[in-house]
């Protein structure tokens, strides 16, 4: 079947005449779709029965242009592809923390996986200070079972090279090569290259001292380079708060079930990537509740949990990396000495990349919605401006942490849990 | 036409009958055949006009198993076509530094080129004292031409990204990872891992108290790591003395024309591993000539060349990649201060692997004439031992190295120039 857009009108016959549906809803019950698409690239439906609105799919089709800039961004759509390549992977390293995947159709860039409709993406609800028990424990433990998984620490070399060949995510790749590393870093053109920087004019002033910092330059140019050559592992390489799902109305005490979506933006890359855009997003959600808080006690009560949950995440990430060491064959990588070498590594550059991370939210084309909903535009402003300090400080000292609490020292320093 | 392998039967029809043949040789005169292959992996022939001998051409066939093994060494003649792209790739950035590539016969896995009549490899003119003038400039320019050309630096990274994945070159990355990085350190067999070491049995006790070192073998598997994971550039993989060859019967103080050969080991790795393996075989020369040299004079004189051309391999690799630098169109890669750090980590890297292949050449499978070719066992063994703790001391300092001269200085202590 060639290439079309789905559409409301279309869906219910596409999915029918799937052969692979039946074993998800009965093809011939009443099919109701509903549309639910609020990504950048791509149309996203659920289809479910009429009559049991719990047996239902998710369907999401790759569309050939940047949704947010409209068609006059073209983007290759074998993203879908890298999606369902990424979401096999991830299933088979990490099952039950990624929607099981059901089928991709390669002609018409769809992939059909579990729909997760008791779950919600985690972004507004940390906005509203909600706490998400086990959070930074599952994308920890997440991050380390797919990338030890993949890693040459768990796969054989020419396997390895194999899939990271099929894995050549260069559009995407750019998107982030651009928006993170090189044009935040920028004020005017340069040599036809198209700057899309968007900022608050408040933090102006801010703005234009960071791009004349050629200390702090030199160091996001070094991170540049080890986020294009360093194919260490399948990196998920968009790992933000809004690709994690929970699901709502579990009690308050109890881990509610954790889900990371949306991996097109899947490469070999560095296995600091991930945890440094997770680890990103806590830091932004704690600067934005400056303004979300509406008392001082709630966002010393919101910061001490965020900073947890780094901690957490950091915590399960090199556990989990440990246990699978523990079980290697190869005589290289069992030295212990190498694995402490290796983990201090990754741990600076997850601070590099949390840092770079953050920069780009505020100075660069996407921003989130944690800071952008801020209305006040001088709360905001007073909240971005902590948010570049902090980022700024992550790159300038990532080559030196040694522990993970130097990084939380960092952001405690800049954002407190206690005062102001 | 399949693939059969050649002989001194057939290989003038083979030429005669190639359609670009006519272009080097003319396929009408007498022509004649010598077989010139001491290598491990090929067969490789003269082909030459009676008449007029200069009028030949090289031609270099892959064999399906590595030669020094025989047949119970299986390998894919894949390598040949790795070779012809990489000689495409080289001939592109550094012409003149390489034997011009004239056809690559994907069937017959043939690579016709340049052929060399008046050049010799290094490795045996340097075991008896030849210095070749400009040997380290020209190595440090290659490299640097090459590496700079096939980076990041220079290369859309798609571009970079598809090149990468033809050189999936894992069979011989295996051999690298498993001789270089592997063996050397094990004194028993592993889950099965064949250990194929070989050392003079006089050193045996040295090589014991290496393989029992773990902070050594912490190093080394860092160092594996980088190989396996940091794919900046196109690598020739195998650059030894053994893998250069230079014009002889040159003036004294002329520059002779020197030329790289023999990439079949090339993929996107590390920048530092080419620059690190010249270095080494630099070093491995300099612990040669306790023996080589028959005076102390000779030796001093021949160990300042050395450690001369080692310095000027990495003043040309620097001035060269500056130079590129500085004519760079993309931001990122504008920073002075970032320039200075990735040339210091190219220095460490080379330095680490400087070391690693070293102690390969001492303990592991195959090993250098410049030792093997020491008679007396009591001798070579002197030479073996300051080697090994010239290669442990660059593995163990390398991640602390600043500047050029701290390798030398490392060289220097054991290998020393006007002592001993």
């Amino acid at each position: 079947m060639a290439y079309s857009t789905l559409n409301l009108e279309t869906i219910i016959a596409y999915v029918r005449n799937h052969e692979q549906s039946a074993q998800y809803l009965n093809p011939n019950s009443d099919l109701e779709v509903q549309e639910i698409g609020d990504g950048n690239l791509n149309l996203v439906w659920r289809v479910f029965e009429r009559e049991n609105r719990s047996r239902s799919i998710l369907l999401k089709q790759g569309l050939p242009y940047l949704r947010a800039a409209g068609e006059s961004w073209p983007l290759s759509p074998d993203r879908a592809r890298f999606e369902a390549q990424a979401l096999e992977l991830q299933h088979r390293f990490a099952s039950g923390l990624i929607p099981k995947p059901y089928w991709f159709d390669a002609d018409m860039l769809v992939n059909a996986m579990e729909d997760l409709t008791e779950h919600q993406v985690l972004r507004r609800p940390m906005m509203a200070g909600h706490q998400f028990v086990g959070l930074g424990e599952t994308i920890g433990k997440f991050c380390a079972k797919v990338l030890f998984g993949t890693s040459d620490f768990a796969m054989r070399p020419d396997e390895k090279r194999d899939l990271q060949s099929q894995f050549r995510n260069s559009e995407l790749c750019k998107i982030t090569e651009d928006l993170i590393f090189t044009e935040p870093y920028m004020n005017q053109a340069w040599h036809g290259l198209e700057i899309r920087n968007r900022f608050n004019p408040i933090i102006e002033a801010d703005v234009t001292h960071m791009q004349h910092d050629s200390d702090l330059k030199a160091q996001v140019a070094a991170l540049k380079y080890r986020f294009m050559t360093h194919a260490e592992a399948l990196i998920h390489g968009d790992l933000h708060t809004g690709s994690i799902m929970a699901r709502v109305g579990t009690a308050p005490d109890e881990t509610p079930d954790i889900r990371v979506i949306d991996p097109e933006f899947a490469f070999f890359g560095p296995i600091g990537f991930d945890l440094g855009a997770f680890i990103a997003n806590l830091f932004l959600s704690s600067a934005s509740h400056l303004a979300h808080s509406k008392t001082v006690e709630a966002r010393a009560a919101y910061r001490s949990y965020l900073y947890d949950q780094a901690r957490a995440c950091w915590q399960a990430f090199t556990t989990e990396f440990m246990t699978q060491f523990a079980a290697t064959n190869s005589p290289s990588w069992t030295s212990q000495d190498f694995q402490a070498m290796f983990l201090r590594d990754v741990l600076r550059d997850l601070t590099g990349f949390a840092g770079a991370k953050m920069i780009r939210r505020i100075v660069g084309f996407a921003h989130v919605a944690d800071l952008e909903g801020i209305a006040n535009l001088e709360h905001r402003a007073h909240c971005e401006a902590k948010a570049l300090e902090l980022g700024r400080k992550l790159i300038m000292h990532h080559s030196r942490i040694n522990q993970f609490e130097d990084v939380i020292d960092l952001a405690l320093e800049i954002l407190p849990v206690d005062t102001q």
